[in-house]
C-alpha cells in the first residue's frame, strides 16, 4: 500500500474494481494524500490510516468487515443519494458523520421519470415493437396535462420531480413521513397514513423515497389493490421498498396497468425474472439518475465538502444515519 | 340522399369511410340539417344543397372532384391543423372562407415532441431493445436541461412546443418566414434565411410548419449537413417539407445523428421503405396530435364556430388560403 508521507490528511476511496478510481479528484492532491482501493485486501491495508473515506460502491460488505481497523476515520462520504447499503450498525453508532451526494441526481432523475410518463401516455413502447414488424398503425394516445402524480418520498429527488411534472401540465400530490402544509414544491405533504386514499387517486406512483425500515416493503398487495386499473407505477428509489412478487401478480390482475422499474429487490434482475418480459412493464438496469458525466460531478461535490471539513466548517449533506437520510426528508 | 325539409342551413359533412361521421355533433340538430357522406357519390348528390362543408377527410381529391356543384356553399371547415390537402385552386380563388382546426392539436403534439427528446435523451430505444433479450445494461444518458431546440415554424404548434420544451429547461429558438423581436412565446423569432446557423447549434431540430410552397422540400442534404452529429431531427409538421431520400442519406452519413418522423412523404411509410429499420429512428403513423377524445373536441370546436357563422359573427380560425395557413402563421 501506500503509506502517507506528509502531514496531509488520507483519504482512501472505495470503488467497485469495474470503475476505477473516482474521476476528477485531482485538485485534492494538494491538500491530501489519496489512496485508491478497490478490494478487500487493500482496504484493510489502508484503513487504518483513512481520516477520510469516500465510499463509491455501496454493493459490498467491504466497508463493514474493515471497520475495526479504522482508529482514525473522521468523515464517511457516499457518493450516492441512498445510503442504505452503508450503513452497518457499528458506523451508526460511532461519532463519525456521513454524508451523501444529495442533489447531484435529482434532477436527471427527475426527466427520467418524466420520459417514462410520457412513454407510457404516448405509447412509445407500442410504436417501437409495431416499428420492428414495419407495421403502420395509427393510435389514438393520452395526454398528460391535468393527469395526476403522486410522488412518495419528499426529499431531493422527491421535489425535483414534483417540480418538472408541475411545470408540464401534471397535478402532483406528495406523500412523506410527517403531514405538513405550504411546502414550497408539494403545497401540502401528505402522511403515509394518507397512502391508500392518495394512490386511489393517482394516475402515476412515482417511488423516490429512501429504503429505511420505514420504506422497506411499504408496496405490497394491499397498496396495489387501491390503485385504479390506468396507474401507472414507478420505481426510481429503491427496490427493497416494493415487494416483487405482489407486484407481478398485481399486474397480472391488471391494476395498476403497467409498471417502470429503474431498481429491483435482486439487482442485476435475473434474466428468468417474469418482468423482463410482462406487457407495460419498462425495465431499467439503475440508471435513471446517471447523467454523463455524474462521476466527475460526484468528486466535485465531494471535493467542495473536503474544503470544507478541512477548514472546520460543518459538512453539507450530513445524514441522519439512525434514520438512514438526509436533511432534506427529515421534516 | 337527405333532402333539407326545413329551411336549416345544410351542413355536409365528409369523412374518410374507416372513420364514421365525426361524434359529438348531435347538438347541432337544433339549428342545421346535418348530412352525412364518406364516398363519392354520397358527395356529389348532397353539395349542391350544402350551405357549410365540414371536412374531416383529407386525403382524397373528392372534394375538388365535387366542387364544380357546390353552388351555395358558405364556409369550409377542416378539422386538421395544415389545410394544405385540402386547397384546391377553385377554392383558394373563390370567395368561400376555409377555417382549420387551430388549437385542438398543439399541447398533445407538443408532450409528443417532448417525449420523443426524452426518448432519445435517456435512450428509451436502447433500454426496450435490451429488455426484449433480458439483458441488464447499465448505461450513462443525457440530460435535456440546458439543451438547444430549434423550432421550425411559429404557428399555434411551434409555440406549444416552445413553450413546453422551455419548462423542462431547455433553450429554444425559432424560425419562420419573418424575422420578429419580442415575440412572447420565442423571444426573437429568427427568419427562414437564419436556418443555417441555427441549426449548427441544435441539439433538437423540429420541424411544425406548415406545408406551403415556401416549406417544401425545406430540409435537403444542405439543410442535414449543418447539423451536429449528435443532433436529432424532429418532424410532426408535414411529410413534404422534408426530402426523404436525403435524411435518409444523411443518417446513414452520421448527421443528424437520429430522427423521429411521424409524417411522411408517402403515407402509411411502405413496409420496404429503409427507414423503419434505421438505428436512431423513431417512426409513427402520423399520430403526434391525436389524444383520446380528438374527435368530439373538433365537433365541439365546428358547433362553437357554427353558431358564430349561424349568428353573423366573424369566423375564427380563418386560413389565409394563398399562403395556405391560419393567422398565427402570418406575422
Amino acid at each position: 500500500m501506500n503509506s502517507p508521507n506528509t502531514d496531509k490528511p488520507v483519504v482512501v476511496t472505495l470503488s467497485a474494481p469495474e470503475d476505477g478510481p473516482p474521476p476528477g479528484l485531482e485538485p485534492l492532491n494538494a491538500y491530501a494524500h489519496i489512496v485508491h482501493t478497490s478490494d478487500r485486501q487493500g482496504l484493510l491495508d489502508a484503513i487504518a490510516d483513512a481520516d477520510v473515506l469516500l465510499v463509491t460502491d455501496f454493493r459490498t460488505s467491504l466497508l463493514q468487515e474493515a471497520w475495526p481497523r479504522a482508529k482514525k476515520v473522521q468523515w464517511v462520504h457516499a457518493t450516492s443519494a441512498g445510503v442504505d447499503a452503508i450503513l452497518f450498525p457499528a458506523l451508526t453508532e460511532s461519532a463519525v458523520p456521513v454524508t451523501n451526494a444529495r442533489g447531484i441526481f435529482d434532477n436527471a432523475i427527475a426527466e427520467y421519470v418524466l420520459g417514462l410518463i410520457l412513454s407510457f401516455a404516448k405509447d412509445f413502447m407500442g410504436t417501437f415493437a409495431l416499428q420492428r414488424e414495419r407495421r403502420w398503425r395509427h393510435r389514438d394516445t393520452e395526454r398528460i396535462q391535468g393527469r395526476r402524480a403522486l410522488v412518495v418520498g419528499a426529499g431531493s429527488i422527491g421535489r425535483a420531480i414534483a417540480r418538472l411534472l408541475k411545470a408540464t401540465g401534471l397535478e402532483v400530490a406528495g406523500v412523506a413521513r410527517h403531514h405538513r402544509e405550504d411546502d414550497p414544491d408539494f403545497g401540502t405533504v401528505h402522511a403515509t397514513e394518507a397512502l391508500h386514499d392518495l394512490l386511489a387517486d393517482a394516475d402515476y406512483v412515482v417511488v423516490a423515497a429512501p429504503l429505511t425500515e420505514s420504506t422497506r416493503g411499504m408496496f405490497g398487495a394491499g397498496q396495489f389493490a387501491c390503485m385504479k386499473p390506468t396507474a401507472r407505477f414507478i420505481n426510481i428509489g429503491r427496490g427493497p421498498i416494493v415487494q416483487t412478487d405482489a407486484l407481478v401478480a398485481a399486474l397480472r390482475d391488471g391494476r395498476p396497468g403497467g409498471a417502470a422499474l429503474d431498481v429491483f429487490e435482486q439487482e442485476p434482475l435475473p434474466p428468468e425474472h417474469p418482468l423482463w418480459q410482462m406487457p407495460q412493464v419498462i425495465v431499467s438496469a439503475h440508471m435513471a439518475g446517471d447523467f454523463i458525466g455524474w462521476r466527475a460531478a460526484l468528486s466535485a461535490q465531494f471535493i467542495d465538502n473536503f474544503q470544507r471539513w478541512r477548514q472546520g466548517q460543518a459538512l453539507n449533506n450530513l445524514v441522519d444515519k439512525r434514520r438512514g437520510y438526509g436533511p432534506a426528508h427529515q421534516e
